[in-house]
């Protein structure tokens, strides 16, 4: 009789929603394990209309996707900018993020700035070059990320972790002291 | 020698979006002549996820332009609201229509409020309820589609006129005296 617990790895798709930069990151969990798969950004250029851009974004997901086939998606929650324009602009490419997820019919999972900083650091204050650092060090990453792809790896990141923030990650053998893994 | 000079019919596929209800009106459009072909409204579950939201809208749209195949699309430009949450809101509606005419092959074009105004009733301080009687002369219709439906046939039309506004009307026997039509 086989009494091993054994985990099916669950491949997730975490994007951070921008109308010029959209950026994505793709990470393998299995069980508490997290394994980096890949991860990039979306560029649209500006001098296009607005749906040619949304085009750009849809398209480049897709192969993504259809890339990479992972199972589960978040985006990142989006706040009200001071500018109401750049709201709107802001609000129609993560409209378009979320059509091209659920479009391939993936399920789509939202969280907050809060939530990820919450999830990936352990306290919602942390900066966002502490983010990225988190990202690196979680994911055992050689290099950085750019900015975009590392906010896009920490949304994946916080899914993964189920809302359970750093206690998830006790059973990898981190430590966490002021918000900082030791 | 035939020299009678024919028109192509172009179907036009008009939208006015909204994150609760997405209007959608479908015309044809042979020379200067305008056809009703089907109109309606796309209406979401409030209840609902944004990206179950949204899906909504995608599946909806889709099903509309799978059902009446047109070749053209044109889309109301929106306004930023006094509240920036319900910009944020409508701006990722308006992103996943457009998502799911660009993800159709859809070429599409943007009008504003004003342009669809002056397109429609020739001049841009018109009411909507002008705007709503302009559309159901202009189309023959019997009765009076419902409001969303009437501004997505209105952004139709406008497309339809390529921006010439009331002045191509002329052919059709209408004349045009302060704003309307006599």
């Amino acid at each position: 009789m086989n009494t091993t617990k054994t985990h099916e790895t669950i491949r997730i798709l975490g994007i951070d929603p921008g109308l010029r930069v959209t950026g994505f990151g793709i990470i393998d969990r299995n069980g508490q394990k997290l394994a980096y798969v890949s991860s990039g950004c979306i560029k649209t250029d500006d001098s296009l209309s607005l749906p040619e851009r949304i085009k750009t974004i849809l398209d480049g997901i897709a192969e993504v996707v259809d890339a990479h086939r992972p199972q589960q998606a978040a985006v990142e929650k989006v706040f009200v900018n001071v500018n109401p324009q750049s709201t709107l602009l802001l609000g129609q490419a993560r409209g378009a993020a979320i059509a091209a997820l659920v479009g391939r019919g993936l399920p789509v999972a939202e969280y907050t700035a809060l939530q990820v900083k919450q999830a990936v650091v352990g306290h919602g204050k942390a900066a966002k070059e502490q983010v990225q650092a988190m990202v690196v060090r979680l994911l055992s990453l050689s290099g950085a990320p750019s900015a975009d792809a590392a906010d896009a790896l920490a949304v994946a990141i916080s899914h993964a972790h189920g809302g359970q923030g750093l206690g998830a990650l006790a059973t990898k053998g981190f430590r966490v002291k002021n918000g900082r893994l030791v």
